[in-house]
């Protein structure tokens, strides 16, 4: 049997290069080792919502006397949550297993190996099995970093220390919690076991939290998060890791600090050390695929997407890149941009960006302009958040007077932050976005004000 | 004293007006008989969102356990939720006040008559006071109507009878409430005291409620409405008032409900019974003032903005005429589009919708196409949303492939339905908004996932 298409991964980027494929009329097959839905779906976005959104109804109740209505006895039930998760999760990965089914894409279970080429195309091998590919697809995706710290290994093995998957099944919630990496994963950990009652510290190397978020955001983020008692120790290095507890490096001292269990989070490595690369060439770069912009690798016939390309490791990014694929594939033009990719932070706070930040537009050399907002130039902000602290930065080009970025922190900033990429895709000047009909009172009108501050 | 501008009325169309020409250098009066921000502010959008939080931090506490959280004894405090409303109404009008002052606009306190024209301009009467100016701008909004019904006079003398206005005020929550009028008012109101214990009535003479938003959506909202408790009674016509009950006749039968306050939420009327539109020959029609797509009157140099333009009825809408009238005074070109005006139900589920639907497409000869998706293809609305029944219509052009209207019901559609205007503003086609990158989990990737449904 030889497929036009061989997909290996079935995480967001494979799974829906393979449903497009599918629907196309491209006879696919998908090779998944876990679970279709990849981490995004089974241990990253999906399940960490499902938290995060108990933990936002926690806020609520106990916040809710500032509001006007009386709560009692407002606990998290994080068994029945992890419960609760695992239910959403099965949920969603049927839904992905059905709509490959109904564009026809053949799915199988385990290891995609490329074995090289045969006089048919790309050879694939899963176990025993070998399937033929006129052209392949490389979803595989990411996995945790692992630092080379004294101590990690056995910490790992002991199952003291945890990566971002198993920190999402913990049977109970940990007394105390050490996040190593204060990037968004490792936030959104931390908020979420701190709202179920860990003792919970943060230790980074940078001297912010939240990686290329805005400064003045990430700094507003982690006020909010000491508020809620998450300890930071930033400009901090992790250099040992004892049998309870985690020492670091700060200002030349060595400092420790007991805890339950240790999350590492500090950033993802491509899943390719057991792809095949090499037997057919393919281009690796610190073993990220090498893709150009219309996702196509090195090799004629294979492209790439998703976190194995090394680019922002977001499961949307994964989306837009592997329908970039297939348009390709399909002969039509189409190429990938990284201009107007959003980002989000689901805690509460919410924290969501697009485009570039004031240091990424200074990077580039762009004249750029920055006007920050109060969120509470908003009338709904004001009327559901007591004592809110957001703000609202929009970034403009000076020279053609165009929106090329905003950032937020606030309610509501998750599903806010969308409606900017079309003004950017569209390249809309400050003049056609006054025309813009913001519905009132919403906290999406704060992007509106920002835009009549210039 | 002459005026460049004098503005009689300091609501949302009235206040955004003022402060644009102010800050354009104009010398410019604002006339407001009560307080800045006008209804919308004082004793509408901004009061009654106070409120339904409240009702939403609630519900969500009463819904906690299925998401694995615990709570006690959650109950509304409606006396602290009207006094925070309070606050949230002092804060903003501060707001607007000092927005006006830093503008330069001049402040009278008082009801603005026409009195007719001198030689230099128009003049407006506040008492004795007289005041001229070069242009006028009415923005007198509107008030409740009030249907001519047996009995409503005597009731809204004694009390019994209330409008929007007088149902933010409350001092405790009626044990039964009838609502005469199933629009967006009445239904906010009805959602916010179901929630606070009220047994709420709802009359609608249509056989739908919520006025002209889609009807599959407001067939699903009036069914969450009626789990709630809220009882419905369509194609109802109110027929007398009396001292403890409402008389509707349906299907040629007459039926009576007892209620202990009766909320009256018909529709509104413009204010200008006292405007003396006369004096200068203005123009109206059944009440408002007609107004050209540059929000001209019928006499040069007088413009008008807002409600009492008859046009939607919409603070949102309100603000952007007034800075058409404000653009065009200034002599830049610019006209008032309604092809992209968002409108919002806040309650919970909320409802949200921009453009045209099904059938305003039909009755403009539009050759549309519909597209239905459940909301549950959201990760994010699984994640956060148990037993569900969102669901997101997007409308297309069939002849030039563009998106021409989008309306939901369910999670955070009141801040997504924003981001459609851009789409339909820059009449994007559909092969347009398939670039667009949505951040993942979002529920508004429902949108993303209707695009591809064509």
């Amino acid at each position: 049997m030889i497929y036009d298409l061989i997909v290996i991964g079935g995480g967001p980027g494979g799974y829906l290069a393979s449903e497009r494929a599918g629907a196309a009329g491209l006879k696919t097959l998908c090779i998944e080792k876990a679970n279709v839905g990849g981490v995004c779906l089974n241990e990253g976005c999906i399940p960490s919502k499902t938290l995060l959104h108990a933990a936002k109804i926690l806020d609520y109740a106990k916040n809710a006397k500032k509001y006007g209505v009386s709560v009692e006895n407002a606990t998290l039930d994080h068994a029945a949550v992890i419960k609760r998760k695992e239910k959403v999760v099965r949920t969603l990965v049927a839904g992905v297993k059905a709509k490959l089914k109904q564009n026809n894409v053949e799915l199988v279970n385990g290891s995609g190996v490329i074995k090289g080429r045969s006089e048919n195309g790309f050879v694939v091998a899963v176990a025993d099995q070998e399937y033929t590919g006129q052209r392949l697809l490389i979803a595989t995706g990411s996995v945790p970093a692992i630092p080379p710290i004294p101590g990690m290994k056995e910490g790992l093995q002991s199952g003291f220390c945890i990566t971002s998957k198993e920190v999402l099944d913990l049977e109970r919630v940990p007394e105390s919690l050490v996040v190593i990496g204060g990037g968004v994963i490792g936030l959104e950990m931390a908020s979420y076991y701190r709202s179920a009652g860990s003792n919970v510290t943060v230790i980074e190397m940078l001297d912010h939290i939240a990686g290329n978020t805005d400064k003045d955001i990430s700094d507003i983020l982690m006020k909010e998060y000491e508020k809620k008692g998450i300890v930071f120790h930033l400009s901090a290095k992790v250099v040992k890791i004892n049998q309870d507890s985690v020492e670091y490096e700060k200002d030349g001292k060595t400092e420790s600090v007991k805890a339950d269990k240790v999350l590492v989070s500090v950033g993802r490595k491509a899943d390719t050390a057991a792809l095949g690369a090499e037997s057919i060439g393919l281009e690796l770069n610190r073993g990220f695929v090498k893709t150009d912009r219309r996702m196509r690798t090195n090799v004629a016939g294979v492209y790439a997407c998703g976190d194995v390309t090394g680019e922002m490791l977001l499961a949307h990014v994964a989306y837009r890149q592997a329908e970039v694929c297939i348009n390709n594939i399909l002969g039509k033009n189409d190429v990938m941009r990284y201009n107007a990719v959003p980002s989000v932070i689901y805690t509460n706070p919410e924290v969501a960006g697009i485009g570039e930040t004031e240091k990424t537009a200074k990077d580039k050399g762009i004249d750029a302009e920055a006007v920050v907002l109060s969120m509470r130039y908003s009338g709904r902000y004001v009327a559901e958040v007591e004592q809110g602290n957001g703000i609202c930065k929009l970034i403009v080009d000076k020279k053609n007077q165009r929106l090329i970025g905003v950032h937020m922190i606030g309610s509501y900033a998750s599903e806010i932050i969308y409606g900017v990429a079309p003004m950017i895709e569209c390249e809309m000047r400050l003049e056609d976005i006054k025309q813009i009909i913001f519905p009132h009172p919403t906290v999406s009108e704060i992007i509106r004000e920002g835009i009549f501050e210039f």
